[in-house]
């Protein structure tokens, strides 16, 4: 039994990978877990098989990288593992698809706790149970960090994928979710804020711990009697996801900034003396989804029109170009490029 | 323009990934390339969109970590690039299906020039090309080392996927391919030794840095007039995978170490006063295939038959069991079960 080690998770006194062995901890994660309609093959075999209800499927990809984009001091095993399968799901409804299946790599160091591997899987169980999809397959390989690969697969909802080329000049840009508040969490972690520390604390930590996305709300604009034209999630940054859509769809978009006031933030960012107009407009993990609809087809109930599609190209807020940066890029140095995102 | 680094790969002195952003790199790396028929929607959006040519898909996927599966001082960009997609595309034909799509996962240091990174690319293409289908999407992400992720998708060849667990008392085990040599360009380079240091060097250390699996030779054997009952690659170690096969078919295999025998191979091991055999049965990452045909039903030209399916578990070698380790585990940190792959 090892209870401290210089590298990796140390949650637990329990046994470490490495004294359990590969196979033995791949019968562990695997354990009880029932696969879903789509997954003809599970873990086990050379590869997983999947069905393709309409003869096509949907893949998003996405790597986490522990101290980049999670803490294992800010967040449970649980929490990382809910976020990793989050975020490839929302890119999934953000093609107008539904989840089926995922497959995760996973690069743990040898003295990482068998305990903190079983709480990533059943936090990659609990959120892919709640958008869709169960874990097909999957690489334990050893790493000095945690590193988590998901590959999603989907279903499309309609005959088409929703992509983010299809708006018009004349439509309306509307949001399902609420954006900044994972940059709300970002802010007060990193500002050594606990969650008791102020109105809204706690659902700002939550919410940068493990994003909530409104899966339901996708399903049913997509499915309803008038879908989207273009679709996308917010990931980078509403300005910045935002932009490629204008920018894919060649289009302008101009943001209504009082559509998007949040009150219960705005108390949030007064505790750090913050800007909550700068964690909606830039934060991103919020996992927010963005939607066109054309003109005179108004979104489903729970989607807030938040801007309108113009001739033209490029992002403006109340007219005006937003100063100051958009969102995330991966290799930006600079702090206030990177609100949301734990480095 | 940096020249030297304190982390990251140092094979060039232009630009780094630091230098030229996130979307410049995408685009670079995206630059010519050229979508396989079964991507209907490529790079670009929030997802990939891919044709399931029978109506479902099969989907591998694989990490390898920089100083554990490859050594950036004995492999080009190009190299590691070709290995990452050959290990995936193997698992895919080992399943009886062809790949027609994959995405990466790249996790990569700030100060990586962006040439290794282009190198890399280039490598995924080449053997994307060799293997079939195209690299369809991906994530790139800042890591303190190079971290690649690839999963893979495939049509199956056939009406069903063929499975570890068809193998039945009678039959036939035969592979394509030649074990070993990329456990023997491991131990060469481990050992300092260079290209020109023997017989046989030159292709044992191209072995290593680059697979080259034998699709050919599995698809022939899939879509010919008498299919294997059961399929496999050897990733981990001869005789690990065939035990993972002899435990899913519940089946003892016998090898035959007389069909085995390289007398290149061996000519080889003199030079490191080694053991061929020892490459032969325990290393893995020559991406070997695996068949196991039934009784009465020849393997087809180009499979050599290595051993016999009986009736009980277990494998043995000319009747004996197999002292020693039998190949690969994850987190073991022994050197003599870890030969093969660097760490």
């Amino acid at each position: 039994m090892t209870a401290a080690s210089e590298e990796g998770p140390t949650i637990s006194t329990g046994p470490t990978v490495r004294e359990v062995g590969e196979f033995a901890l791949i019968a562990r994660i695997n354990a009880g877990r029932e696969q879903g309609s789509a997954v003809q093959l599970g873990p086990g075999d050379d590869a997983a098989v999947l069905t393709a209800a309409r003869g096509r499927y949907v893949v998003s990809t996405d790597m986490l990288i522990e101290d980049r984009h999670f803490r294992l001091d800010w967040s449970t095993a649980e929490d990382i593992g809910r976020k990793a399968i989050a975020q490839n799901a929302a890119d999934i409804y953000a093609m107008g698809a539904e989840p089926v299946g995922y497959v995760v790599g996973l690069g743990i160091p040898e003295r990482t706790p068998v305990d903190f591997v079983t709480g990533l899987a059943d936090g990659f169980w609990a959120e892919a149970t709640r958008a869709g999809g169960s874990i097909a397959g999957g690489d334990i390989v050893r790493s000095p960090q945690v590193v988590i690969s998901v590959t999603a697969f989907g279903d499309p909802l309609g005959e088409e994928p929703v992509t983010r080329s299809g708006a018009r000049p004349g439509g309306l840009l509307a949001i399902a979710g609420r954006p900044g508040w994972s940059a709300a969490g970002y802010a007060l972690l990193a500002g050594g804020h606990v969650p008791e520390s102020g109105p809204g604390a706690a659902t700002a930590v939550a919410a940068h711990r493990a994003p909530r996305p409104a899966y339901d709300l996708v399903r049913a604009a997509v499915t309803g009697a008038h879908p989207p034209v273009a679709l996308t999630d917010i990931s980078d940054g509403l300005l910045a996801d935002i932009g490629h859509l204008a920018e894919s769809s060649g289009v302008a978009i101009d943001v209504r900034s009082a559509a998007l006031r949040d009150t219960e933030l705005a108390e949030c960012a007064g505790v750090l003396e913050s800007d909550a107009r700068q964690w909606i407009l830039t934060g991103g993990e919020d996992h927010v989804f963005a939607g066109v609809w054309p003109a005179g087809s108004p979104p489903p109930p729970g989607w807030t029109v938040i801007g309108d599609i113009e001739a033209g190209h490029g992002v403006t807020v109340d007219g005006a170009r937003y100063r100051g940066p958009q969102g995330w890029e991966a290799f930006s140095g600079t702090d206030s490029a990177n609100v949301g995102h734990s480095r």
